[in-house]
């Protein structure tokens, strides 16, 4: 019954979140696209473009079409996600909103706080500062009493997630030292976006290992606010993104300083980690000794995080593996969208 | 003329060490292959084992012999390399040694000056500790006055050798903090050997981003024992290896905390490199800002070695590349090879 | 209500098929897993083997059981799927069939008629020739009258299913030639099965193409017989396999010299995939001009099938893609399933 | 002494092809690199390009110019080789050949001998029709007596020279049919050049398997040419290539009819190939029943060929491997330059 589902619009729908987002909707049972935004689609079906979605009932017949907010009003999205570059999103969200339609922006226009912040790490002005309070950071393990009623979610960082989802608990009950806290990264291309550089063509990127963008790479702007807020003190960390071959996923390897005894230490943490995660369907604890393989969550909205205790150096490591267009992006922002409209949790998202 | 070349032998052949020295002593203008062994190849030409091979003039009629030291003693050589799983290689190294032929053992059986953390380890006692006093480390970069003497070398592991060539020259100058030091190698999958293990099929790396081995990789015992030598004091480091979705090539990414100020800190950085790496035709500068990428390594004998300084959290990153079956393993032992012999230290090494 | 589901067993778990089956009837609405076996994983709970299954509901608490037929008929399955070795299924069908239990056998034991041909082509007497004319050919798209009454099913190979689905209906309908069928299939890894074989270690399959198994593959007897019932005729083809790197799917190329006119082929050739497929929701036509991609099917139970004409050598190309884990054996086996448990064909199978 | 080496160009040096050309170029003993010239690199380093080449000592100081016929031929180069697309090329050759410039040519642009041939498969008219008939055809096995006085060098295309090396023996003894012969081949992505289009992106084509450019590839022009001259009549065949996640190397897989008995074939064809490269030092002839693989030819200039009967269909199945950039394009005119200027074949190109 069309009739009891949730009008929704994806804009932006052309690139490899956009996709995923389709992928994901597609099948949802409480989904009804209504539409489907794309410049340089605009007026092709959706099939045509995704001949991997060709056989779905749900988009048999659906078309792109141009990003025109009246267009897109006029059908009736009671949600808008937004799959657009930074920058770009703010243009939609804003009369979007305006218009009653709730938000879920994926990029990272709205995730941070301070518009200073923004702009040190951006390099331009924030477009709309008054309306960064409004938004929620979409991270339902953190903020879960917050979406039901959100109108207006930034849904994290594919990076972010990776390091907060393992960090934050123990921030929180100060297991870890807030100096020193070293990230190293590793992603698969998608996460670069579909974009036509020399840089991610295949002959460039196979057989290829390399780190790059650090010291200051965007996301970390995102994940030191919210470790700052976990830990109720500012936290700066080092991070090193690695571009990696493989289409999807990202291993992350943090290695921290422990506060207090290391007897007991892998207990604290298991404990840290149950009470944050306890409820929560999406973090799959791995244990001391587990190492998170992003094989394991591609095409997932899961996050496996495991643990080793290296008591010769003094040193706490956290793994964690996610789907950098899953967890990292589209099934992410799906999860908030089911909070924020009383489904359950996991609706759409238990695939395997 | 073959009466002025070198008697080679290598023995154990049939891994992808063996097969990488024979590929490079295929066509090294100093070198006659007298013996090649493998225990399981036996009888087998190794063109019909190593179709790459074929055509090789110097490998034409070549046949596989057994590992026995009688029957590669007979065959002349001055040198052997040994390309065995470590415990094995002491087998042959000590014969060998007595019987007149130089050894250069690619194994970790003789790698560390100490029997007792050869068995904190390897789980096992050491084999032949008396020997161990003898065993040149083969890392021609800091060892390159004593290889042409040597009569026995102990050829690096791939990981310790992305480690140490960055780290070293820093260490000798006391330009990073002893403490603290954190280390994220990623490696590909030739690394881990010819092994017919299901964690090794391509199904199962392939599409899959992993750390293992933390944190008390065996090859830990050999980074921690050269760089202490570097730093005149005890260092302890955490080591974290990744294996990777490449067939070669490691990259190495090490956050350590400097000491001093940072305002001149890339300058004594570049200062210190270019002070221990000047006359090293291997080992290749990339500066500030340079991010080591594997694919520029593989199948040669350099390691790229760049870094990046993180002023907002007060670190240091270096980043290295090498090939594991190259400078990690059988061109580096080709190198000491060359200065064992009076050779050019690049003689059949300059490939691109 | 777990009490409406079709009690199910798995048999044979722990390889890529089994595995395959495990993913899609864990979440498959009609399905309650009874007992899932393993010689080698006999005792250990689903998850802890496939971390990949982790939350899912259904595998919760589940472990894998020893196969024995006692145990197994004592769960109370009223279908049971083999996904094991040729020549083994049929020790575990007989016996489940004997006790009143439903099986789907994976294998290649039952797909062939005459016992002969599989003694030609297997290299042994048949296990169980009686059995041979019980079992029905579990390719829905011909066979869709058969499998609700079907109590046992030998589901298609993962070759004959991208070859058979092409050419069927041009051989119905006497669009092409008998003679000089020439057929180049590409299949990714996990065809192979998980055998820890050196040919399919990482390190030899990636940046590898090759062929194998030319000219006399197993399969080869599947698709001649089928091709032959289609066509009413005897069909002797011409079949190259080749290993391709990547982890699933599999791409077929056909060259066939088209009978009659080729002024109206194309249109001819739409015809007869309309009348055979027009049903059918798995099969997915691109027409003229259309190149199958692996990557639209991974995962999918879904076969792409396109065609280009060659006017000037006067043949027919046709390219079909699949994935040799789904339509080529475990979503194909769940088509069937659903056929006979009078379910909607496409129950727990539209998955993108 | 680089008074004794030969002056040589490289026009067009940025994309994979003018890369291998280098790659070799800078060891090859007799070659001195006078010029290399790229549009948008011009006045950069090589190394800064190519890092890849850092070490290099011929390339050492050398940086790339802009393509200005002057600032070329001021250089004093004997040699030219033109890595530049099909259409440019020729704008390069005539006036470099006019002011004595030995071209030698890895574009489409002279490798037909027909300019209507050239124009029904390129879309346009030739450039210089005049020059076709002073072009040699650089395929060195096939035209070893033409090149050593040869202006003038067309050098192959990576498709034709995998299918040409297989098929001329055999046409040339009239053992295969001239008609029916189907060819597939799967090529790495090197081969479409280092475009910036989506459908190169790694993330399109890891994990992907496809066909494309059926039924009127451009190559397909220039294998019919030389098939034709082999077998004295005109052949015409049917090509279907695909797109394959490597880096390089192409895979061809021919399907034909013999001509006479079946009882004798494999002889008569080993003794083809043997009468046709017994002197040929880069075809490696594997035999019945070897199947080629491109991971025992990439980045070498070998060319390996097996085959296979197929006695119950009545067909001869050909397999042969060779690196696309290799011996499909820089080795292979390297080994035209080799025996244009008197040097052994062999020169700069025994790698393994």
């Amino acid at each position: 019954m069309n009739s009891e589902k949730i009008k929704t619009a994806v804009i932006g729908a052309s690139g490899y979140t956009g996709q995923e987002l389709l992928r994901l909707l597609a099948m949802h049972p409480a989904v009804e696209l209504v539409a489907v935004t794309s410049r340089q689609e605009a007026g092709r079906d959706l099939v045509s473009v995704f001949q991997r979605l060709a056989g779905a009932p749900s988009v048999e017949g659906l078309a792109f079409i141009s990003p025109d907010i009246d267009a897109i009003v006029e059908a009736g999205p009671k949600v808008a996600f937004l799959a657009l570059p930074h920058g770009v999103a703010s243009e939609y969200a804003i009369p979007l909103l305006e218009r009653g339609v709730r938000v879920i922006d994926l990029s990272a226009d709205f995730r941070l706080r301070s518009a200073a912040v923004y702009e040190e790490f951006y390099g331009h002005a924030h477009p709309a500062p008054a309306l960064l309070d409004e938004a929620v950071y979409g991270l339902p393990e953190f903020y879960r009493d917050e979406l039901p009623s959100a109108k207006f979610v930034a849904s994290p960082g594919c990076y972010p997630t990776g390091v907060l989802v393992p960090l934050v608990p123990l921030l929180k009950k100060g297991i870890v030292k807030l100096r020193g806290i070293n990230v190293s990264s590793l992603s698969g291309v998608s996460g670069a976006g579909k974009k036509t550089e020399v840089s991610l063509l295949f002959a460039e990127v196979n057989e290829s290992l390399r780190a790059y963008g650090a010291p200051k790479h965007r996301h970390l702007s995102e994940m030191e606010q919210e470790l700052s807020l976990a830990a109720g003190s500012e936290v700066t960390i080092t991070f090193v993104p690695h571009l990696m071959p493989v289409n999807a996923g990202i291993l992350t390897t943090i290695f921290c300083e422990p506060e207090g005894d290391f007897s007991d230490l892998s207990g604290r943490v298991g404990a840290a980690m149950e009470e944050c995660y306890g409820e929560s369907p999406f973090v799959r604890i791995l244990g001391e000794g587990g190492f998170a393989d992003t094989k394991n969550v591609v095409r997932t909205n899961f996050v496996d995080v495991g643990w080793v205790i290296d008591r010769r150096a003094g040193r706490l490591i956290l793994s964690s593996a996610e789907d950098n267009l899953g967890k990292g992006a589209g099934s992410q922002a799906i999860q908030s969208f089911n909070l924020m409209n009383g489904l359950p949790e996991t609706c759409g998202l238990l695939n395997f």
